[in-house]
């Protein structure tokens, strides 16, 4: 959950970014003397005699060794789509489609959302090295329990900084699995983590633009390009995530080391995953749960008069809007996600679409839905009454909303989830083979055959 | 210059590394309940749905058509090597070789080594669209400017807390250079910018290991990536350089954002670049020139009983080894760099072979090198004197080291220092013709030619 501890935040900085973005774009060509054209001729000569001159260096070989590894030959499914691409695209691409809907899987204690960055990176290195579906699911398990402890280590005060967590713990979730996956021993592995130390990737501050999902793919494609390296005899720091200039050191002030190693093997950290079962921020989730259940109850839109709706303060600080011009501010306002929950049942990317957020009777319903701050109610909470037009008042209250750990989501509303998001993309038929495929994956053979069916027929 | 100002560093942490590393090569396959086992499909399942419903999604559309820019077919020269690979790649590997022996350029404000993150990933691209090399020129002075100019911003808390700003800077170096090669408007290269910005890459922690000079080479591709991605329409945040929770902000608590500003378009940082002319840390760089000075007097190893060595306290804080054992602790030893400056009149990689740092001349006359503290001496001064065995006294004081802006390497230096590097790899005659193609480069019709040259014949 969003707090804002971070210290002497200075709002007042110049537009950088756009300052230096109108200098490159437009600056003249040879814009400077005659000496600052010299210099760069001397730089760029200085640069091109290092590298020709390490380039049979032990370090040339092995990393040429692992991009060796991406063919030039498609080799990974980009789910959903028909294209095949190299597995480093794939691991990045697939990272930035499941995370771009924010309707992903989340580990409640650090809000990472592990599958990204390691399910990414997994899938695309398994169907090329045509690994079976217990290699996957067992690199998957240890992947996700690596980047989650070291989430654990490093969260919140790591998160309160203004980094985006999942990308700054995926790539070491993803490194371990894909030395999982590769068979790496145990210093080949440490290596891996070590270089992966190196390429946290993520800041808050892109929340509500495309790098944001970027981060996961990022991190998928840093951590397998890791693990390649490895394999090839690469080398990092053997301390490079615990030591005083390591990766936990640098990233964040706090550093509980126990939680990196506290009943490891015994304790898994995707045991506390969570699913999104609304595609929108889990604050709201409560509130859109109990409009789901009056609509159960028998509640429909056109007897509603009123629907008096308590939150905790949170609810609406994050997510007050009352008047959402389309499917990005919707996902920022309570009143919408109500209006979804009684009207549609459910509040998935569908019910995100800008015409959905404009038409008339959202519109109408949502404008009833009177919030009221009662921090009484847990922010884990939802207190919901529809009063209709006969006088009639319907309950509902949320202690928990569905997807949480306490009320998690069950394997019939997952698979109805993907259903929804899946049968546009693949049909309903290739859809239902794929969900049977992925609950049969620890059995299976081959991964192929999964990713065969993730793309369209 | 290191300092040690980094607060409460924690010296005494777990191995927590290894442990993980241990931990994710060994543990058995399915070694957990099957409620883990189970949650392992589950968030496999809900991952997949998650990418697959997003696989028409615009910015999976402008992710592949990026990564699409990396051609199935061999695009780009890796310098030194016959081989061809992806621009993506041939960024990473020579980012890599460039900074493999520690001796490329330094830009002495912030200690960053702007070329290798910039000029990787401008002669990959530049090569992909045949550039002419005033477009290259062009592009590595503003990118220079603009990785140089953010660490001026952050420089020194952002590296004293533990970044290797090389890496750290570089990407956003790279990005502006794509982003003037492409031809990007200003709100393109903003958002190459903001994507870049996401992506910091390297941890002091790694030096002497191979991801040391990895950070260059995975910034040189971060950066080309974002420029690519920036093209294609990915968005990121309008801000992310200075927003508080963007990339200066989190990553150093120093934010000198003038530095960004000031006279953008009349002071160049590039012309604050230098030019190692030993392959070494710099603050050995003055003994070893006044040793080499030494010898152009006519002083001979073999005459001398005793070389008289006075510093600055630092120097034997960070290189006083008194018998290195092999080159990597030569390069720690200010007595092996005396003897190489006598002996040899230089100090490139060639003198910190294993052989070398272990040869009977040279480990002779390094214990004749007596090391005093004398914080009287500057830390970029040497004082030395050779006492002969009939007994004069030759005695010489460097102010400012060869290489430093005081006493820049000239021109003719540094191609002695290209054809040191280069003729073993490409042949004296074939480094001769890439050096005439570096000078010649601002007024080159077509990068290729000199991406040909830097292939063996």
């Amino acid at each position: 959950m969003a707090r804002n501890t971070q210290v002497q935040a200075d709002h007042n900085a110049p537009p950088v970014t756009r300052i230096l973005a109108e200098y490159v774009a437009t600056h003249s060509s040879r814009g400077w003397s005659d000496a600052v054209d010299h210099e760069a001729h001397r730089t760029f000569l200085n640069w091109l005699g290092c590298a020709v001159g390490a380039a049979h260096h032990e370090a040339a070989a092995a990393a040429l060794a692992a991009v060796g590894v991406l063919q030039p030959a498609p080799q990974a499914t980009v789910a959903g789509r028909r294209e095949k691409v190299d597995i480093a695209s794939a691991a990045l691409i697939n990272g930035i489609t499941s995370h771009t809907f924010d309707f992903d899987d989340t580990h409640l204690k650090t809000i990472i959302h592990p599958a990204g960055p390691v399910a990414s990176a997994l899938l695309a290195l398994a169907e090329l090295k045509g690994a079976s579906g217990r290699e996957l699911i067992d690199a998957l398990v240890l992947g996700i329990d690596v980047a989650c402890r070291m989430g654990n280590v490093v969260y919140p005060e790591h998160y309160d900084r203004g980094w985006h967590i999942t990308g700054t713990t995926g790539m070491l979730g993803a490194a371990a699995g894909c030395a999982r996956l590769l068979g790496l021993n145990a210093d080949q592995t440490q290596m891996a983590l070590g270089i992966a130390a190196s390429q946290p990737i993520g800041l808050r501050e892109q929340f509500g633009t495309m790098t944001k999902p970027f981060h996961p793919g990022a991190a998928a494609r840093a951590g397998l390009m890791s693990a390649l390296l490895a394999q090839q005899g690469f080398t990092a720091s053997p301390r490079a995530l615990e030591a005083p200039r390591g990766f936990a050191q640098v990233v964040s002030t706090k550093t509980a080391w126990n939680e990196a190693t506290d009943e490891l093997g015994r304790r898994f950290e995707i045991s506390f995953n969570s699913y999104k079962p609304f595609a929108c921020g889990i604050v709201i989730h409560p509130s859109i749960d109990a409009c789901v259940q009056l609509r159960a109850q028998g509640v429909a839109a056109d007897q509603v008069e009123r629907i008096e709706l308590k939150v905790h303060s949170l609810v609406l600080e994050l997510t007050g809007k009352k008047e959402p011009a389309d499917g990005l501010q919707g996902k920022f306002s309570v009143y919408h996600g109500c209006a979804a929950g009684l009207i549609f049942g459910k509040a998935t990317e569908d019910e995100y679409a800008d015409d959905i957020v404009n038409r008339a009777d959202m519109v109408a319903l949502r404008r009833k839905v009177v919030a009221t701050v009662d921090d009484g109610i847990d922010e884990a909470s939802a207190d919901v009454t529809a009063v209709l037009a006969d006088g009639r008042r319907v309950h509902v209250f949320v202690e928990h909303a569905i997807g949480s750990l306490q009320r998690p989501m069950s394997d019939a509303d997952l698979e109805r989830k993907f259903s929804g998001m899946s049968d546009p993309v693949l049909g309903a038929q290739r859809t239902a083979a794929l969900i049977a495929a992925c609950w049969e994956l620890g059995g299976a053979a081959d991964v192929r055959a999964l990713a065969a069916l993730a793309r369209p027929a």
